[in-house]
């Protein structure tokens, strides 16, 4: 065996034992000849599981959701040339929701780049702006210096894409031939010599001093104060302390605080631009990632709080209200435990809660005397959502239908890829939450154009029967009848909307999913039990709708719960 | 109307008028809100052609194929977010094949990034080192100076992609609010003041002296001189001054120049690593872009010429044979001109001539023995191309299965994605051909891979009738079959095939493409006349086939056509 190629089986295999010590334990894999020796190291790792996915666009969002899911650091590797520009969308996403993707780009040797040989472009630092870090792999790895630097790298990239706030990563592995390994040689795993770094998390809250000289002279010189939860996963020792808090909690449905007793859900549809004096608040407190809610923002943009603290134990803080005064370096668990400590007036609460109240009694009978919409097909989606079920809405009105109604189950994980809010890969992302968490039914809620831009999510051979799909079919970007810009446009339909007349159920035929129809409210609940009940393979309901009149509904529901006094 | 708005609807039609005087007469459009303004003007614009394609990667191939075809740059404009990773493979390819892509992406105010704001990312030269030149447009435009940049940058980014070697730009066009033209406001095209900077080209060729002095030492010196064709369009001059020289001319078959009677095209079959002295030439003459050939590169490799002399009018000059020792700064046109004035030896273009003869003559009746397989399928393609007709290749069993059996045609066009050798768009490129081409037929030859990778090809409103794809298909990518690695490997099915049961029937009834499949060498035979003679859709021939019974034939088909003496 050359000396090359000996080393090259040692460090990759190496390598691959070193990140499964740094916790990885999935790996999707796209195909492709000068991945092979890094895919196949991962391939005969013994605890590691990979997957193959061919479109490298959706093998990226698809580990997404693996990470996303199993709050673990997720691979994905791929051959030389564009394959690594197909996952740039993904790792954007990974980027703004601060997920650990580790993004594995096999490479040629630097010497033959701009060479005009196959497959190979300028990989180094590729993702740009868009990964916490871009490391290079040295392409030769006889000298022992070269052996450390690769040991280093593998522990390095694991740390940064770990530390907060997590985030993608890109190693660049250039690999010489000859790389594939000849019979009975084999790629070295060996634990003792992997060389994982273990890295020891400190807590991070304030002390009692701070917490007394610096906070409570705020929050204790108000009477309003405002939580505002950006997107993020429900911890529940924050929802116990929002319980103990008679301060209003306004959550986004991906925020997944809508169960807490103080939680706002509906502040997208009663808030307006326009100032509302007994909602301002005099503090604002956030935490978590972006808000969906434009209203929300508008309200809290022309009104702005006198202090707004925002809670992040590290990292660069947006400002998204245009108001930011202080940062606590704390995680939010810790500040609000503190905070729940205090009591505050309730005045406050009440009113942000009545205006909420509103909106939920008028949703109860509100669609039964209109024409059937796509809202209330949202509407029905989330209160029959089953116990312990995961909701997955897709860009961009999924995600805002389901923003409105909103949701209060403690029981439901909601997911959406609002880092980048991009329509490229939602199906994809709610595939590899749903296979790698198979006991819970995930639902995806989706349009027309996110689901047909992401069809190659179904091209794979790893299909979960726990998907359940809700399709809302408009033939077209329903959401630009909701801006006013578009709709004054001669073009709107032409050029915005870019009509086509789609239907899901080739696609369904071809990859062998359950399918349903419906082109009317009857259609839709004769059949949607069937579609709740399926069990052995992904389901699709696609539902026909009128753009116009979802579009009327979605103004009216607004209408009917603004803030009035 | 607002300050701002007026200024942005007269910047904007004014920009779009500016690249129209600059050479853009084609824009494919991605729908999305920030974009809208550009796009309206777009639209707008008497005399450029806007179409709307709603997946950003797609869009940009299909655009990429319009400019290669039309020989003209070609906008592409997409919204803010993830959009524009989206284009990156396609922009890769247009930077590695040298086509003028102007890549226009809207964008938020510079102050929006990274504050958790929808479809909000890193744009500023996103696409790193894949672009000529990344520009940013100022995002207020009410100042002079401000207009005059915008201006400038619109003039310098068109002549940037224009200047040879040509290739893509990036313009980042961040937008405010407002920015849709409220009715009655109109964008300004004056095409008195819209500022196009007019770039006038002069000739580039050795003059009389330096020829004398550098280049006929050198050619006059030696009895072996071969020319090595990279990829690019026939130049009927290039192919006459070939004619008169008695020096072989090797073409891969997407460097068109199969047709010259000195042409050999078949040296991807008879040559090998090894050293032939025979064929080893002392001076290598080299222009166009990539080879496919990987014998050839291997034999040149292996067997370096005393002299390369590559042609290139200006730019960087890629190495691929490792032997570079001469440019010349000259058109290839000019310089087989001054060449062909010479005499030359003829034994040296007897030799190739003889081992390509073989070939030929050994394909004439090699698949009638055989059992049916894709090179079978591939040589009939090739043997009844109509008149007249355009050949589009996918990478990468596709292109070289087409390079092994090369063509002679002179009323052919061959092109391929080989920029990149991605399989990630040559659907899309070849239907932007076929649009902006509509009185030529296109062929697609493409394996299941690129197509189902790409198969967003056909989710837009502008399907050509005038483009027939065979479609071979073998459940997998036979090409990991092709190579010795992985067929050691145990993995070889699950992992580098990605063996899926698929068919091109349902996506072709979705998109109302003609359908044709086959089985058999019966099957195919039977149907392949219909399949020829079908003029209202585009038409989809799917050719299933034994991966192994391909791989054998075409492991045959090299055994015998090997040079030999």
């Amino acid at each position: 065996m050359s000396q090359h190629r000996k080393d090259l089986l040692v460090e990759v295999g190496q390598f691959v034992e070193q990140v499964y010590q740094m916790g990885v334990r999935e790996v999707v894999l796209s195909p492709g000849s000068r991945v092979a020796p890094l895919a196949l190291a991962f391939v005969r790792h013994p605890h590691i599981k990979t997957r193959t996915v061919s479109d490298e666009r959706s093998a990226a969002f698809i580990a997404l959701g693996i990470a996303q899911q199993t709050n673990s650091p997720v691979v994905i590797a791929c051959t030389s040339g564009t394959a690594a520009l197909d996952y740039a969308p993904a790792v954007a996403e990974a980027f703004y929701q601060r997920i650990p993707l580790i993004v594995l780009t096999a490479d040629r040797p630097t010497e033959w780049i701009d060479q005009w040989d196959g497959q190979t472009i300028r990989q180094q630092n590729i993702f740009g702006g868009h990964v916490k870090k871009s490391f290079q792999m040295p392409v030769d790895l006889t000298h022992d210096e070269a052996k450390w630097y690769r040991r280093r790298i593998g522990a390095e990239a694991l740390q940064k894409a770990l530390d907060y706030p997590q985030g993608p990563i890109q190693i660049n592995w250039p690999l010489r031939e000859p790389f594939y390994p000849e019979e009975g040689e084999e790629f070295v795993y060996d634990s003792e010599n992997a060389k994982a770094v273990k890295v020891i998390k400190s807590e991070t809250y304030l002390d009692q001093d701070t917490w007394e000289e610096e906070i409570l002279p705020i929050v204790q010189s108000v009477k309003k104060i405002l939580i505002v939860a950006g997107q993020g996963q429900r911890e529940d020792s924050i929802v116990e302390s929002f319980n103990q808090l008679n301060i209003p909690v306004v959550s986004d449905i991906i925020s997944n605080y809508g169960n807490a007793t103080s939680a706002i859900i509906h502040q997208d549809v009663f808030l307006k631009a326009e100032c509302i004096e007994a909602l301002q608040p005099d503090v604002l407190i956030t935490f978590g990632m972006s808000v969906i809610s434009k209203n929300l923002k508008l309200f809290l943009r022309k009104n702005p709080p006198k202090y707004h603290i925002h809670l992040q134990e590290g990292g660069e803080v947006p400002d998204p209200f245009m108001a930011l005064s202080t940062v606590v370096r704390s995680t939010p668990d810790a500040f609000f435990d503190q905070l729940s400590e205090l009591e505050f007036d309730e005045e406050y609460l009440e009113e942000w809660k009545s205006a909420d109240e509103k909106v939920k009694a008028n949703r109860i009978d509100f669609f039964e005397l209109l024409t059937f919409s796509e809202l209330e097909v949202v509407n029905h989606l989330l209160s029959e959502l089953p116990e312990n079920s995961v909701l997955h809405l897709a860009n961009s009105m999924s995600v805002r239908y389901a923003n409105f109604l909103g949701l209060e189950r403690d029981d439901v994980d909601v997911y959406a890829n609002r880092g980048t809010s991009g329509i490229d890969g939602s199906t994809s992302t709610a595939i590899g939450h749903a296979i790698s968490d198979p006991d819970r039914t995930h639902f995806l809620l989706t349009g027309d154009l996110a689901f047909f831009y992401d069809r190659n999510a179904f091209w794979n051979n790893y299909l979960p029967k726990n998907l359940k799909v809700v399709l809302l079919n408009n033939q077209g970007g329903v959401i630009f009848r909701m801006i006013d810009g578009p709709t004054r446009q001669p073009e709107l339909e032409e050029y915005f909307e870019t009509h086509q007349r789609t239907s899901a159920k080739f696609l369904a035929e071809e990859f062998q999913c359950k399918y349903w129809e419906a082109n009317s409210r009857e259609e839709f609940y004769f059949s949607y039990d069937s579609f709740l009940n399926e069990l052995e393979n992904v389901s699709i309901f696609e539902v026909f709708t009128d753009k116009n009149i979802s579009k009327n509904t979605f103004k009216a529901f607004k209408r009917e719960g603004l803030y009035s006094k």
